[in-house]
């Protein structure tokens, strides 16, 4: 039976989001605003003791707690729901499939097509190619013969990744058979391919980039397009630290990176946020990687922009118009990691700091815990 | 037994908000961010149905329906709450000396004095009396007699207030004794003190003010203040309509008006945001009344400073710095009454403007559904 998808929420909506952490929860104070109201759906396994609420529960109008292969649950869930959406991008696909077969009047935004291509490095790649995006050099690895050979066409300088469940660095391996091999964090083929422990994945070649940039861009259900200014990130221990907004990179580039994520969000049919991060390299962009969802990089425009990247998400799977994207101000976002979260009181005291705490139970090292966006008239940002 | 009140409160600590209402529903969403969690104690006899929830009852952590003399679930509420503030200010007095009396170590801020000024327009009067602020002359009406012999000492143009429980022009009748007597909205004396019913009142002086302005300001516990631009107010049918961010005043007016607010913040001892709304009359200001809470003339604030007037209580009420309260954007804030609500869609796809919808289930004709806040570059905000 053909139902066909509501065209924009009425009011009082509710959008059900897959995933509990803190995306969730600042898509759910961006979504109260508007008086639209929120469903979390979420195993609550992503770090709480299951008796413990997670950090987009604490704040959503309902929370379900139960696996995502829960059918009974999930069925429950979609029809209390007018739209569905996901905080994370390693949702299984197979709930998204159930959720399409079983209760096709409430739509999935983003569409499993972006959920599909970013949860797989190689189909991410891939689809990367199809469109003439530059990225890393790659190859599919099924062996440690494959492997072995993607040494030699990289010139020995590459990195083996999981095709799937990347985050944070988590299932990545830097290879190198030149000279100083074996470093902290440096692998050979064959520890490499001993650590991959039979998951699929693909070889990249070593990109020596400047500069990692972001672009996050949304797209309306009228294909209307809004895109926030590219921003520059700095990772420590593969983890994002700071992000600076703007990137500090020259207009044509700044297009070129603004170009690809049009692209990418026409190509995907997409709604909704979509994060593209990328890799400068002398004149040439790379895309790494993209995100089908609100993005960590993104939290600058809270404070910065007339339109935060949650209302923006919201506004699009409403199927609002989408709201003004423009900077009137330049920041500075840094996560609060671990046990930072409890040495606020300086920032509190910084007049240009605006501080977001994600009700996070357990301060365990690297966590993220919170951020803080420090803010900067235009053109007045203190030098990187 | 003598408990000392928290200086800070502790991370997650719990806010307690008397009443329901829209002040109290982004009081919490600004309390979220900050991951401080709010108990909604509400009746819930404010326009809506008992069987639905309130607009700060929807977004809260916790909520308790009961009313302001249930003892039993009062104690129950100060037991799980940090510290007690309230959104509006007809809370019973005797709520919060109860409240002090037997939960002594939970604080409530701003304190009972601020809420007793407030509540009586003769109390507030004298008290800005007793600082040197002008405000318009008034005497006290126990009898006809006493409004006739102030409608002498005011030349035949006086406004009858209630001394308690006003607001949005309700109870209140404009007394004129001379040519034009009983146009619409105009009353005798007799007319108006049989409208009063037996309730303790003032008689005001009319005063024929150019503009209405408002200023709010902002206590820390350590005594700290920050007080946002003063604003001007449009009133229709004595309910606020647009404010228009900042006041277009001299310098020295707007340094007036700060420092009555300074002054006022001063002596009451307050912590957090209190409204001093106020007449401008050639080069003279009189403070109309003052409100110890967030206020109508305050959402500008939201989207067009570092720090909301929402953010800016709950940190002063939880003992944290003041945030900063520049104003980066000019405003122009705009109530949106009854049906209005349901006619968005204009406003969804105006670039500049940031909607704020309350959740409240009925679009009574002139209730306050929700607002917007147009943003203008500083200094570009078109005529008013």
């Amino acid at each position: 039976m053909a139902v066909s998808a509501p065209t924009v929420l009425p009011k009082g909506a509710v959008i059900g989001i897959l995933g509990g952490g803190q995306l969730g929860r600042m898509l759910a104070q961006a979504a109260d605003r508007l008086n639209l109201k929120t469903h979390i759906y979420c195993p609550a396994t992503q770090g709480e003791a299951r008796t413990q609420t997670t950090p987009a529960a604490q704040v959503a109008t309902f929370a379900t707690q139960a696996a995502y292969d829960d059918k009974a649950r999930l069925m429950e869930f979609a029809k209390s729901v007018h739209v569905v959406t996901y905080e994370f991008e390693n949702v299984p696909l197979d709930t998204i499939h159930f959720l399409q077969a079983h209760v096709p009047h409430v739509p999935v935004r983003p569409n499993a097509k972006a959920l599909q291509t970013a949860q797989d490095r190689l189909t991410e790649k891939e689809f990367m190619q199809s469109l003439n995006i530059a990225t890393a050099d790659f190859v599919n690895i099924t062996s440690l013969q494959t492997l072995e050979a993607a040494c030699a066409q990289f010139n020995g300088q590459l990195i083996l990744k999981t095709r799937h469940f990347g985050y944070d660095g988590k299932g990545q391996w830097r290879i190198t058979t030149k000279e100083g091999a074996n470093k902290p964090n440096q692998h050979t083929p064959q520890t490499a391919f001993t650590a991959l422990a039979g998951r699929a994945a693909i070889a990249e070649a070593f990109v020596p980039f400047e500069r990692e940039i972001s672009v996050l861009g949304a797209r309306a259900i009228d294909g209307t397009m809004a895109l926030f200014d590219s921003v520059e990130n700095i990772h420590e221990e593969s983890i994002l630290r700071q992000t600076y907004a703007p990137a500090h990179i020259d207009d044509s580039m700044a297009e070129a990176a603004q170009e690809i994520t049009t692209k990418l969000l026409t190509a995907l049919d997409y709604i909704g946020i979509l994060a593209v991060e990328l890799f400068v390299c002398g004149d040439k962009l790379l895309v790494n990687e993209i995100a089908p969802r609100v993005h960590n990089s993104g939290h600058w425009t809270q404070d910065a922009c007339h339109t935060s990247q949650f209302e923006q998400h919201i506004r699009a799977i409403a199927g609002w118009p989408l709201g003004d994207a423009t900077r009137h101000h330049d920041a500075v976002m840094r996560n609060l990691l671990g046990d930072e979260i409890n040495h606020t009181q300086a920032i509190r005291n910084e007049p240009n700091a605006k501080l977001h705490i994600y009700g996070k139970h357990t301060a365990r090292p690297q966590r993220k815990m919170g951020h803080v966006n420090w803010l900067y008239p235009l053109g007045q940002r203190p030098h990187d």
